[in-house]
């Protein structure tokens, strides 16, 4: 990958994937880094440079194919090939994910299932079989896989980590509210649901009703 | 809330908050743009522009108050108050939420859980007791439920929205892979874990070995 892409401009293309893709299932053939900028709330001037980082795409004057920069989004975005995924703590989170409905858009397909508990491994939840976390190393070799999802509990977030990393898999997607340590071949993107979840108190601060200790409306914010 | 503030400098005030907490814990006592930009992965500049939709913060030459600085992020994005969250869906996915250990950071308080399951409604799941989802409306006045988190199956998710929004409900953190459709004063945040996939892919994609339709190793991407 070309070095110095901001991890902003990652975030970005995801969202413009997104939008091209809504573009494509709604049968539009053309567009513009208007239309992109407007539909990410970005300026114009940012979808151009964000590309800009991975080559010339567009016409000067007839602006972007909505197939074709969708198909060179995927391709910068790693997105053109299968990622073997397997979920590491089948806790009631675990278990949500596996049964996650749009898991195979992209080609992220679910492989194998991990857990400590001696009363999960060998039972099929969400459609996979529970292997015992202690057989991470051989199940990632047998089963080339690429991604972690880890979703243990807090406490073992770490001792679970350097099992998947000794296992040769590269890449962690961390759903447990604490942050890992890997070495640097390894990279670890975290699902943040609280950022949503603040990000929604600043829309609703001024609707919602604001309640005294004793459960009083007492105004709004 | 001011006018027109993008959406994107809102996620970035979250982002802000974020990196001022660490730095508070750390015991760091004040900042500047530039610490603050390189930890958002944006621009100093950026980090100027964003806060100045709100007012003036800084000290020319000295930079920000860490303390200081978080809690006027913590007014403005409106966390300087208590939330009362409901969880509409008590699947498998909403009772990892009912238990998810840091929802009481910045007082969000979970105090009501629906589903349309009878055989879950009076039980007890992650903490709190399961109403049936005709009960939202009543339980919404009484308990005074601001927020949302909507974690039904994908075919019920507008249906249970309406009820939502019928409740007076101002807010809902959806975590449905579907967009549901809500009137101008109901704000919806999506939680969408596959863009954090999908940037992971991003950065393994060179790391990892391709395999063929044969299972055969045959280079990296």
């Amino acid at each position: 990958m070309p070095k110095g892409v901001p991890s902003a401009t990652v975030s970005r293309l995801v969202t413009y994937l997104r939008v091209l893709t809504d573009l494509e299932r709604a049968g539009v053939s053309r567009t513009s880094s208007d239309i992109l900028a407007t539909e990410a709330q970005v300026t114009a001037f940012q979808v151009r440079k964000d590309l800009a980082y991975f080559g010339s795409f567009g016409t000067r004057g007839s602006g972007y194919s909505v197939h074709g920069l969708r198909q060179e989004l995927r391709r910068i975005l790693g997105l053109t090939r299968p990622w073997r995924v397997a979920i590491v703590g089948m806790g009631r989170l675990g278990q949500a994910l596996a049964d996650f409905p749009q898991l195979g858009e992209f080609d992220f397909e679910l492989v194998a299932a991990f857990d400590v508990d001696e009363q999960k491994v060998g039972k099929v939840l969400g459609g996979v079989e529970v292997r015992h976390t202690d057989e991470l190393a051989r199940a990632a070799a047998d089963l080339d896989i690429d991604i972690a999802f880890l979703t243990v509990p807090t406490p073992a977030a770490q001792a679970a980590t350097d099992k998947v990393v000794a296992a040769g898999i590269v890449g962690i997607l961390n759903f447990v509210p604490t942050v890992v340590s890997t070495p640097p071949e390894v990279w670890v993107e975290t699902v943040d649901f609280l950022a949503a979840l603040k990000r929604l108190a600043y829309y609703i601060k001024g609707r919602a009703p604001v309640i005294d200790e004793s459960g009083v409306k007492v105004g709004s914010t």
